[in-house]
């Protein structure tokens, strides 16, 4: 199995100040391929470090994939140090980059800078794979087995994560006409509602008899709830397909309704399918989750054919006012209760006209009320058939308290619609 | 300077299932403390793999500080490669840290577990640092100099973003007993509304005459624009803080409005304060933005002080019924135009009753409708003097559009209340 290293260039991450999200988008990309990734590295913008770092990746595995450095404001570091590291001495033009960054710029309406016509220069060791989406491209250098005690390639990519996303298929193709890759195998299973250590427990039987060639990841997410991920790799093609499929439809049975997706899915895009399918429509009222579960919906490409709206109910006043929620409701019950859920849910189904609607209201912290622990939310769920509501209490921060009511509620919400449809 | 490496233990990283914010994080929390860190680096759930890399990291770095690789479900291997790293052979259980296992267990009503009792336990090679907020606790282990060639120290962290975010404040007092830092100081400049390059020009002049031991970074992210940080390492403490002053001071007239904020910042905390001190309350009419920009202004702590709520007006109908957009105006103009968000703004203070409101209307994509290039939004500001509106022009994938429209449409109302308050 061919193994690869990822690397990112940039003080911005190595400081802290950007969260670098290309390494896990490359190494997924890379598993899906059958090359396992040994380590991601981040380091500075310093020639002397990148040069020394590269060396090292290069001597221990096949692929070595850098991304960031090649902004129009710091260039020269890592391309004088890739040249350096491959041994060229000449800068050369790429005329297809140079192209599309002509036809960036005119869509723009901007004027060619000295800094964009540098963009396209190159080290003349490389070979160039256009960035059709910005305008640093991407360069491919292969060193044979005298430079490293391996053959190995390098390849540097732009930093801006959707021009990382766009090169890596072009990066993909390229190595498989350079590499025979082995095969690997994946299935997933989504699962929410179960801590990881519950879950654990409830496969354990399960997971304890999979054959030894298999491979089961825990991959918990706030938004997301657990992602099973079980593998095979190196093995025959079909015969493994098989046996994860039997594999699976015997964990699916032990886990029931936990499982939301077999595929590699979120919460809002299964409420997606869900709703489009039978036709149904959606709204949202929020109040502690403050915009989440309608960003969250919406972030879907296409929800526009299943949901409407939502409104965000922050003040008191505005509960009473615009979902109509009776202010008497809330003066006896306290705006985090059960009753306040289904005012909400079914204030925002009225005004918004949809068949379904969630709603939250709870306390993310870091104040309290004084009545409810910090931590706490009622969601409501209303539909053809009512409101259900459901309280839950979570132990994080602020930020953390949002996502796992959002995602709570998008659960509930997932729960009551296959219950309706008999799903 | 003393330095350090970061390196994440775990699978879930590495295969790219979860991205890693800890490493910033304690990057940040690294640098403000004078340590500057050389590399992060993230490595598999893998025996032989831990201890080879921890013992290269230990041998180039003061301070190794690992985070993962300590959950219930895959807590033997990080545990035996740190005992078998500093020549540990025996368990003990931590006192301290079990009392806090069962305070959390009994919080949430539940009963100790083997596994939790397994949490506890730690290599008798290290001094446990008690984790208040999890179940595993902070691990350091000291080297001398006869182990990696320099004394150096080793923080094993858990892996939970917010458990670690806790422990690394402890971690930093324990470092500052054990070491000598060197001083740093920084100063933060918060910019919307130009591009890298664009600012890079226009502050070539003052960027090229700075004194040669002061650093710029730029640190660009479609949610706060670009954070231009200037720094001195290890000069003397009273001197360098006027130093800093002096040029920031000369940074800031060349960048008038641009400016948001001289603290290391966000639009939806500045708005916040903006609003707080003047006493005047916000609401929120969304479209393409689906909720972004509720959620963003609600994830301040104390926004319910001045934030009403929001509606996100996802379907036309909404528009029309509950914003009270005319129709005639949407059939005239379309949906995406300056009349519709100009109708939307003052649609949603008029229902909420707030003294401010901002609107979006625009297209994301990836489907565009036909008019308009995919990327464009119209954002509107109501407020006291009328309405104003503007039209924004993006070229990224759907996901940051929505991240560069919600900042644009802050940055735009952040505006607005300067001007309206003569900021």
């Amino acid at each position: 199995m061919k193994c690869a290293s990822i690397c990112t260039i940039g003080d911005e991450i190595l400081i802290g100040q950007i969260t670098d999200t290309n390494s896990g988008m490359i190494s997924r990309a890379l598993g899906e391929a059958g090359i396992r990734v040994t380590r991601m590295l981040s380091i500075g913008d310093s020639r002397d470090e990148i040069i020394r770092n590269l060396r090292n990746e290069l001597k221990n595995n096949d692929i070595v994939i850098t991304t960031g450095g090649l902004g129009p404001t710091k260039d020269d570091i890592t391309k004088a140090a890739l040249a350096e590291l491959s041994g060229s001495e000449k800068s050369v033009c790429s005329e297809a980059q140079l192209e599309i960054i002509r036809s960036i710029l005119h869509d723009r309406g901007l004027d060619m800078l000295d800094v964009n016509l540098q963009q396209a220069m190159v080290p003349d060791s490389c070979e160039v794979i256009p960035n059709r989406l910005g305008t640093a491209p991407v360069m491919a250098f292969r060193f044979g087995e005298d430079r490293f005690g391996r053959r190995a390639s390098l390849y540097a990519l732009p930093g801006v994560p959707f021009e990382a996303a766009g090169a890596i298929r072009d990066v993909i193709g390229d190595i498989r006409r350079h590499y025979e890759l082995s095969s690997i195998s994946h299935r997933n299973v989504m699962v929410y509602g179960l801590a990881e250590s519950a879950l654990s427990k409830k496969i354990e039987n399960w997971e304890s008899s999979l054959p030894s060639d298999m491979h089961l990841a825990y991959l918990p997410d706030p938004l997301t709830g657990i992602r099973l991920r079980l593998s095979i790799y190196g093995g025959e093609k079909n015969d493994e397909e098989a046996r994860l499929d039997s594999e699976i439809t015997a964990l699916k049975e032990i886990l029931g309704d936990l499982v939301y997706s077999d595929d590699d899915d979120s919460l809002e895009r299964t409420v997606g399918r869900l709703l489009k399918s039978s036709g149904r429509t959606l709204s949202a009222a929020e109040s502690c989750t403050g915009g989440e579960i309608s960003q969250l919906i919406s972030s879907v490409p296409g929800a526009s054919a299943y949901y409407l709206g939502s409104v965000t109910s922050y003040a008191v006043e505005v509960k009473e006012k615009v979902l109509g929620v009776p202010a008497d409701t809330i003066g006896r019950f306290g705006v985090v209760s059960r009753e306040v859920a289904e005012a909400m849910a079914f204030g925002v189904r009225r005004l918004l006209g949809s068949d379904y609607s969630v709603s939250t209201t709870g306390l993310a912290g870091p104040g309290g009320d004084g009545a409810n622990p910090v931590g706490t939310v009622w969601v409501g769920v209303a539909g053809p058939n009512g409101c259900d509501t459901r309280k839950f209490v979570f132990h994080n921060d602020r930020k953390r308290n949002i996502e796992r009511f959002a995602s709570s509620a998008l659960d509930f919400l997932r729960r009551t619609i296959e219950n309706d449809l008999n799903v």
